[in-house]
């Protein structure tokens, strides 16, 4: 697989804005990490830092949700595929020394109420994580509005417990609120009949 | 009340960090918002920004954590009080045009892999917190492991939520969020017989 400048900015950026913040990350760094020249950077995002950031919102975003789709596929059934994704994002979070969870949570929270543009691609995002997820359950039988809950209940609970466990460097947040989630899930499955 | 220079120093940065994050928050802006000056700031804070970052994200903390905890006290029953403590939450992000949610969110992701010092504040925040729900917990009959699993994933599924409805700007995430703890909680006490 060929890796190009374009593809090394983005990636390079993805990392950086999810570990220190979209503020806290400057255009040199990006370049340094990705083996880049500023030029280049430029090239590919004339808007500079602001459209380099939407990009790489929709490309990270996109990219968490075939992960986590993933998961939920080669799970058995459902409730087993909630746990596993929980269980992955503990396990990365361990192996990246608690640096690497949500790609777009960090930034979210810094643009929420500073940057209209940059919030509206992390409300696309999240917008399609929640119809990926009601789509799941309701391939397992659970009904429409209840599917939509489970879905948002689902990413709200992992979004958080990756609060938690970063800022306190332990797992139990994300074993606490997965089983909180699997749980609600089984019953909603078991109401189905 | 008398409020101090120093209070209003802690009070503008609280309020400057919960929604445009530590980073992005200079400690100009910060004695502008403050009506101070940045003599003042350095008299009560000789360690600058990172010793004001720790001090605003204890008080903060502990008010947050009085604050929820006044919606359960208040309320008939526990189930009940979780039910408005998101009901709460939804409230005042409606009112405060989607900007004010937790006061120590952004800042933990920003710091967690990226300040120590200040890392370790948001992590004894949410330490604070996870006791003060597993203690309300307890008190309405639930064992001491389950309480706090409950009293994590209450806090999870809030923070998740919160990223979710200001980046979406609707309180949907507060609500199906909420009604999935709400639920959980209600079984943990049925299950006490």
């Amino acid at each position: 697989m060929t890796t190009t400048t374009r593809d090394r900015i983005v990636g390079a950026s993805a990392e950086l804005f999810r570990r220190q913040g979209y503020t806290g990350t400057g255009l040199k760094q990006i370049v340094a990490q990705a083996e880049a020249q500023l030029g280049s950077l430029y090239h590919f995002f004339p808007g500079g830092k602001e459209q380099l950031g939407q990009e790489v919102i929709r490309w990270a975003g996109l990219l968490y949700q075939r992960l986590v789709e993933g998961f939920m596929i080669a799970a058995p059934d459902v409730v087993t595929g909630v746990r596993d994704v929980f269980a992955g994002a503990a396990e990365t979070l361990r192996q990246t020394g608690y640096a690497d969870a949500c790609p777009i949570e960090t930034v979210a929270l810094e643009v929420a109420t500073t940057n209209e543009p940059l919030r509206r691609a992390t409300a696309e995002v999240f917008g399609s994580w929640i119809e990926s997820g009601t789509r799941g359950f309701r391939r397992a039988g659970i009904r429409s509005h209840e599917a939509r809950s489970l879905a948002i209940g689902l990413i709200a609970a992992l979004e958080g417990a990756f609060v938690l466990s970063r800022a306190m460097r332990n797992t139990e947040p994300l074993e606490a609120a997965g089983e909180m989630v699997a749980q609600a899930v089984e019953r909603a499955i078991s109401a189905t009949g």
